[in-house]
């Protein structure tokens, strides 16, 4: 995830987020991750991403679109459709995908 | 977060999630969080909770909570009051908090 910034820029709200939870399969695929994410940085509506994956293989990925017509249009991108079929039957152990509308946002930014 | 399942068991959509991504100030404190997480998994309206830090310091931990009600309960809750004070001067060097309403949820479960 090296080409985002750690830390998602996102507008006030309301916009929608993404939160994808996973353990991977053995075998993992760290470089294929990185290529959807950057995929889904060339859609409509995308904000921006934040992502983390633990050493012990559970990560979490939250993904900021500007709404849930935008979230729908990355679930039905082609070549998204592929990796989605890819990481349910070889990628991924486990995962817990849930859409969310973001209502309030706080931060405290770096000075 | 040992205390906890990796992934949080949630109901059917709708509930809430609390984003919360951070950078660690020097001289981290891991086990300060791990206390707020299970002060919150005595709140009302607490579901569940999942958490991953990455060994460069950025972590992410989404609280699940069965309304927004029980969100701003959180919020409120004296002893976390004064964790939020605290995390704020002297815990966190970023961090971005988004609450949000999920809608819609998918998995792929573990065998």
């Amino acid at each position: 995830m090296s080409i985002f910034p750690r830390f998602a820029k996102t507008p006030e709200p309301p916009y929608y987020a993404v939160i994808f939870s996973s353990t991977l399969q053995d075998g993992g695929f760290a470089q294929v991750a990185e290529k959807i994410v950057k995929l889904a940085s060339q859609q409509l509506g995308f904000l921006g991403v934040e992502s983390v994956r633990g050493t012990d293989g559970f990560g979490i990925t939250v993904s900021y679109w500007t709404s849930e017509e935008a979230v729908s249009a990355w679930k039905a991108n082609v070549e998204h459709l592929a990796a989605q079929e890819k990481g349910k039957q070889e990628w991924y152990e486990h995962y817990e995908l849930r859409v969310a509308k973001v209502e309030r946002a706080y931060a405290k930014a770096s000075p």
